[in-house]
């Protein structure tokens, strides 16, 4: 089976010059075909509060009404895909910028109104591997903006490691699949403020552990169990790093697995 | 040689609700390989205005800074070409929204500082037409926004008439090309205040004719004198129209023919 790469990048990273050179640069240099699944909502929440559109987040969820579809439209599926994919072009990458509507690469459901109405928010429903396994096949690299569709002309806003997940997930029929979520820290810390303490294995017993010890908590947690789903759904491998260890070799993150 | 059509479509036509469903839907209705260029301007600068940004046009042509390049990039990159490749999709349209950046398919320089400076503007170098010709084989409608880039890394605002010729007369070598100019009116008017006065047919020598009686004039005269340079590098076919008359046939518009 063929190797992909597929990188999840947050807001953080891609909202920094200084970063964001280091992740052109640092996902230009691996090998083989490859995915970039981007985020942007500092970007968004920024944009929103100059154009006076008021953000609200429920659970680290956007709560996304038609004001907020246009801002993370324009940000995501603009500001923030277009200056990534001219800045791999700079890098000799055929990037492709894309959302999940471009191609119908990925579609969605309009999440239903339960006790909270997210608004315009899409659970992914359907993955294009075939479609995409063109593309990468063609020599692209799809830069993927974190907003669906639902097929009747919809734009939804979908999160962005989910749909690294997603992505992952229905490519591994073809591929060898590596999932890198990439973002500021190293990897898994033992001690957050030891950037040397990196965790270099876990295994879905040494995360009981990792949780019952409170080192990861919080935020770490849907990620991490997002990616454990995806590694029992078939993913190969789920890395955590930041833009230095994306090449992979030595102090290329943590690593999880089964 | 393959038959291949290319639509330019003004900012209002993609603005304004009623008439956006109307461009999806005609020209969903174009049989064979197809492209669509779009504009955005109207939008930009609303845009801009709600975010204090200055809007400042000299000669038609709007002048980028940075700021502005950011509202552009978000406006025509993000929200007008998404929303047309989500509206195309429902009318089961395989569109594929880029910018010249997306697997370098338009690549420019910046424009050289005259009288004029204006800014973050591109003056297009190089169109991919051995690319766009595989999206179009595989079966993709690409959906262009009036954005190149200079393959350094930077993005540059661009006409989007003159990106319509430049992709038109890049692709005649392969493809026998009809490109078409698509806006509010059905035509070019012998009488701006009938919309039955379309003239059928112009010919060179009927262009002459109809500036010096006065028919043509203003922001026409770029736009024609564009598109019979395209004519004379090998575009097949012209035509003025408005959404009705996208898909040919009867009451289809003005043709330019030398």
């Amino acid at each position: 089976m063929q190797e992909l790469t597929i990188v999840k990048v947050g807001g953080k990273v891609v909202e920094e010059a200084e970063s964001l050179a280091s992740l052109l640069r640092d996902f230009s240099s691996i090998k083989g075909p490859k995915i970039l699944v981007h985020g942007g909502g500092r970007s968004a929440t920024t944009m929103a509060q100059r154009l006076g559109v008021e953000t609200k987040m429920v659970e680290g969820r956007r709560i996304t009404d038609t004001a907020m579809l246009e801002v993370v439209t324009m940000v995501y599926g603009g500001l923030v895909n277009k200056s990534i994919v001219a800045g791999l072009q700079a890098h000799q990458q055929n990037a492709l910028g894309m959302t999940g509507a471009d191609m119908n690469i990925i579609r969605s459901k309009k999440r239903a109104k339960g006790t909270i109405d997210y608004g315009f928010v899409g659970d992914i429903e359907a993955v294009d591997a075939k479609g995409l396994s063109e593309l990468l096949s063609a020599g692209a690299v799809p830069v993927i903006a974190p907003l669906t569709h639902d097929g009747q002309g919809q734009l939804l806003n979908t999160n962005a490691d989910t749909m690294a997940s997603a992505v992952a997930t229905a490519m591994s029929e073809q591929y060898r699949v590596t999932l890198v979520f990439c973002f500021e820290l190293p990897g898994v810390l033992l001690d957050i403020n030891d950037h040397e303490s990196v965790v270099e294995l876990i295994t879905p017993e040494k995360y009981r552990q990792l949780k019952m010890d409170g080192v990861v908590a919080d935020g770490m947690i849907p990620k991490l169990d997002n990616s454990f789903a995806a590694l029992h759904q078939g993913v190969a491998q789920i890395r955590i790093t930041n833009t230095q260890g994306l090449a992979g070799g030595a102090n290329s993150g943590t690593v999880l697995k089964l």
